[in-house]
């Protein structure tokens, strides 16, 4: 399969990077420059002009996209304004924009997390984003066209980030990204769609 | 107490405001110019008037955001924009512009709807925006100050809108908006925080 991975630079896109390489011809995309072609998610123009250079594939896997970690009386609206149009309608643009891009029976991964389903502080941005793209997963499954699934990857921490975010995980069991990667090859070499496949919690 | 009921001229909003109505001085406001206070809740400048009109409040329950109803395939990025802003980032900046006025102990009830869970044609981005509000105010619960709370409530398809949704929720039983409006009294009068209150699934 040619398979897109946005966001292939970070600890999570690097490596399932790694794992898809090894059996898949991969295309990498980043905000970095660093990668085969470049993109912004939160801009559509960027996302088109991202599909158009790539051309047909058959998986897109995103493990892109940012929000603020701030408590909630921190937060200004551009804080939770950039949360909305960067994880969480940055991957749905990527659906969207991706429609006419990707073959019949490919699929569609995308980036959550543990914060959808728990609640640290500062992580009701997290939460939003990640509610937000778990449910928008289960809506779009019933209505993608030509046999196209979707799922989302819900990863708790990294073991590679735990050290740096321990005191915002504090008791939360870490998972190697790699483990995490392993679920973007169950996405996209399986069967199932309109699922939200949890690594580590 | 007093209560902000914002979309108060819905199907739903009108329930809530008659039920509210009979134990509490409610305040009513929606962008149709029909109540006591006119806000567009897609415009934070519109919400901070709001509030700086309306005062200190014991609870905050909103009843409104809109999303757009068609299948992914004929969506624009301005529809999922217009989605992102409205139900789900209008609600959240109900709750961040909200904070300076709502009273020690005193609540935010938002609302969401059964497609948070369940899946129908066109109903991708109202999906999404459910989501991402259930999962903000689980988020946003553990770190509210001064004893506040934070609950959504999540209805099924109204009977009185059952009619003309038939097409779209089919073999979904309704429930009248009354019985929707009863979780805002749960949320408002009771002690629980970060729930989503399903009413009718």
């Amino acid at each position: 399969m040619k398979v897109l991975v946005v966001g292939a630079t970070g600890t999570l896109g690097t490596a399932v990077t790694a794992l898809l390489s090894a059996r898949h011809e991969v295309v990498t995309a980043s905000r970095s420059g660093k990668t085969d072609v470049s993109v912004d998610i939160t801009d559509p123009a960027s996302v088109a002009a991202m599909y158009a250079r790539v051309g047909r594939v058959d998986a897109v896997a995103c493990a892109a996209g940012g929000v603020p970690f701030k408590v909630i009386g921190e937060l200004t609206y551009a804080d939770t304004k950039g949360a909305a149009l960067d994880k969480l309608l940055g991957q749905v643009e990527l659906v969207r924009a991706g429609l006419d891009f990707v073959a019949d029976h490919g699929s569609f991964t995308l980036i959550t997390g543990i914060l959808a389903g728990e609640a640290i502080r500062t992580g009701s941005m997290a939460s939003m984003a990640n509610g937000g793209v778990d449910a928008f997963v289960r809506g779009a499954a019933v209505e993608l066209p030509r046999g196209l699934r979707i799922n989302s990857v819900s990863p708790t921490v990294f073991t590679e980030s735990a050290e740096a975010y321990d005191a915002f995980f504090p008791g939360f069991p870490p998972v190697d990204a790699a483990t995490a990667a392993l679920a973007y090859r169950r996405s996209i070499e399986g069967a199932q769609t309109g699922q939200t496949f949890r690594v580590g919690w």
